[in-house]
């Protein structure tokens, strides 16, 4: 008998008869022999009704209270989900974020988990109970009120559940059939990946790939708990995260390339005229992290020795752009800069994958791919298993699907037909 | 400084710019120089659409998980309300059931309050805060599971709050300005009653004025707690729930009669024929009892000697009629009586007032009144201080307004504009 913790995500459960097909999916799993423990998320359009509603009644609600009023979203999928588990026979209990033992910090709407203590769900799954648990939500140590986990706070419930019951896997319910070689609305040739990294996942969640967060996979990584992620409209298996095949291993060959990301929520901004002294950059920086900009990647020009002046580029969330601008604007005469270019017209386009560490050349062909396609590379960034370029928001389809082909990622049989339907 | 609990319904709630205006008469509580804590419903059909919900999935929802669905909503409306206050620059927190201390037995859809232990309410308090607090909702002590407490549930919560922290009042919110002598859609002459005792405000509750609750104003007698019932959309004094002045009291003599209330949600069974042997009747009760069936009242023919059959009638709840005339059937065979009658076309008029005590002849007035209006008196019931008839229920309009003028309770100014306009 395995423990089995699943997540289904809002758009899986945002009606009534899709929380009467998910009842049946967790019903199968437990008639197979299997503690099943169940996080969910807010019902489809839920959390931003509420949001709306905020607004509505204050312009800046206080976090506290905000996250009081969004945790509503899945006590509601949660309970609604265990009556129609009742209703085919088997026994169900949800429970609050707080009751399953999620313990966070006290920062409101992006709280972090700092211990997990499911006593009622261990006691509920002695019972023969199939736990039902809501997801993106706990309650602070210090002051008891109900927090929020912010971005991708479901998945990271169930990782950290998961782990805290030592469960044998941890499935990832999703409206498409795992983690694909890449976007395949831009690549009908992607492939879906059977088996990948955390390493090489959570480069490519931090490169745009929207199916798992980044958090969730350094969660499961640290506790070495395998996810699968898979759709909830199919029995097929779907992709499975785990620990890199060791050097000794026997598992096949890894490929060079795992995948290409690729995201479009970027902008840039340039500091024009920098002058050339030092700890200048250090400054600008300083004050973007004090503002509470997320930068990503930075690019300085070589100085020109004529001017004395150097400019200075670098990423960001799109939506941080009038932050950081205002930020930088306040300390403009202080560090003597010309001016600011803010351009919100540019993707990431990412190549992923462990076997480029052993291999030299990826970045050449790469390259010589996204010139043979015409596309123009405006910034570079590399790790260890990723490489990655700015282009022109235009660009990114034509990038995407030129690097695909490239790393020879393309699948004989074309997969596009399984997205028609999903309305992903 | 005083220490006033209020409490607000749903329809005070109904929507944001509702919620603002009712954060506008806190604040403005708040500063009078006053603690406040609030009780809030959950937002106009808010509990009525999660039923809904809940019938879509499942046809009989278990009571643990309608209770966890159902208090989402109240949980959505007081998140609201902190937050349209700390718009207004006062410090507000919100507060669940089971933060606010609400302990409850563990009958899902009708707990009972066996406990309260509102520290968390008097820290914030203490801190300077305007507490906000789900009404229908607790938690249970022995499973410790989420409770909500059945009709009248947040009217309980408000004075059993008050009661715990010793408030000097607690102000009920609503649609109308009060208390009144009738229904003033029926009664256009009927008066706002300014001070009634909480033993007549039972009788009112018990007898179908929709107001206040029972089991809220038994609460509030029990811990000599004053009620303020006022309406959420003026600032005028509504009626003050009190005790009843004592013998000696210099306050004005009361009124015989304090109010005619109605009731169209009964129906009456009719058992024809019952052999009129000892333990018969007994059998009839003991089996609605076992059923749940609540009874009201009670009527047993004299028995014809000729026959040596009699017949009973009772009536109860219209919601209960079905399941009384199935348990009724299944003994008919047993009790050897002819047959059930069943009619949901009935009425209940009431007199209301402890000035009935001292004075002779009400009951003789009251009927008088009835006949010469016509109406035929069809059962009676009578308490200390209630006298009540059912009659037809067309009849109904006609009974209350002939009572209401037989006793000098019509006012010179008529009231009914005055309700033209709250949609009640």
């Amino acid at each position: 008998m395995a423990l089995v913790v699943q997540k289904y995500g809002g758009s899986s459960v945002a009606d009534a008869s899709r929380i009467k097909r998910v009842a049946q999916r967790i019903v199968a799993t437990k008639k197979a022999g299997n503690d099943v423990v169940v996080i969910v998320s807010a019902m489809g359009d839920t959390t931003d009704e509420l949001l709306d509603l905020a607004q509505q009644v204050s312009p800046l609600p206080p976090g506290r209270e905000l996250d009081m009023l969004l945790t509503s979203g899945e006590r509601i999928s949660m309970a609604l989900l265990a009556m129609a588990i009742a209703n085919l026979g088997h026994e169900a209990r949800s429970f609050t974020g707080s009751q399953a033992g999620v313990i966070t910090d006290s920062s409101h709407g992006r709280a972090r988990i700092i211990d997990v203590t499911p006593g009622r769900i261990r006691e509920a799954l002695d019972g023969g109970q199939i736990a039902i648990v809501a997801g993106f939500q706990g309650v602070s140590q210090d002051t008891k009120d109900i927090t929020t986990l912010g971005r991708g706070g479901s998945d990271t419930t169930a990782v950290a559940l998961a782990a805290a019951l030592s469960a044998d896997v941890c499935e990832i319910y999703t409206d498409v059939d795992g983690i694909f070689t890449a976007d395949p609305r831009i690549v009908p040739a992607a492939r879906q990946i059977p088996k990948i990294s955390y390493e090489e996942m959570m480069e490519m969640a931090a490169c745009g790939a929207k199916i798992l967060h980044l958090r969730c996979v350094e969660y499961a990584r640290r506790f070495g708990l395998p996810i699968h992620v898979r759709s909830s409209f199919s029995t097929k298996e779907g992709t499975w995260v785990v620990f890199a095949p060791d050097s000794e291993g026997t598992e096949m060959e890894q490929p060079i390339i795992s995948g290409v990301a690729h995201d479009r929520s970027e902008a840039k901004i340039t500091v024009v005229g920098v002058p050339d002294k030092v700890g200048e950059a250090a400054t600008i920086f300083k004050t973007l992290a004090d503002a509470e900009v997320n930068i990503d990647m930075i690019v300085q020009n070589v100085s020109a020795a004529t001017t004395g002046r150097t400019d200075i580029s670098f990423t960001l969330p799109t939506t941080d752009g009038s932050t950081a601008l205002t930020a930088l604007k306040r300390i403009q005469e202080r560090i003597g800069f010309e001016s600011l270019l803010f351009d919100d017209q540019i993707g990431k386009v990412s190549l992923i994958g462990a076997g480029m560490r052993s291999h030299p050349g990826v970045t050449a062909t790469f390259f010589a791919a996204l010139a043979d396609a015409g596309v123009n590379i405006e910034m570079i960034s590399t790790s260890e298993i990723r490489i990655s370029v700015i282009v022109g928001q235009d660009e990114v389809d034509t990038a995407v699907t030129a690097a695909h082909r490239a790393f020879d990622l393309d699948s004989d049989q074309v997969e596009a037909v399984i997205y028609g339907g999903t309305g992903r």
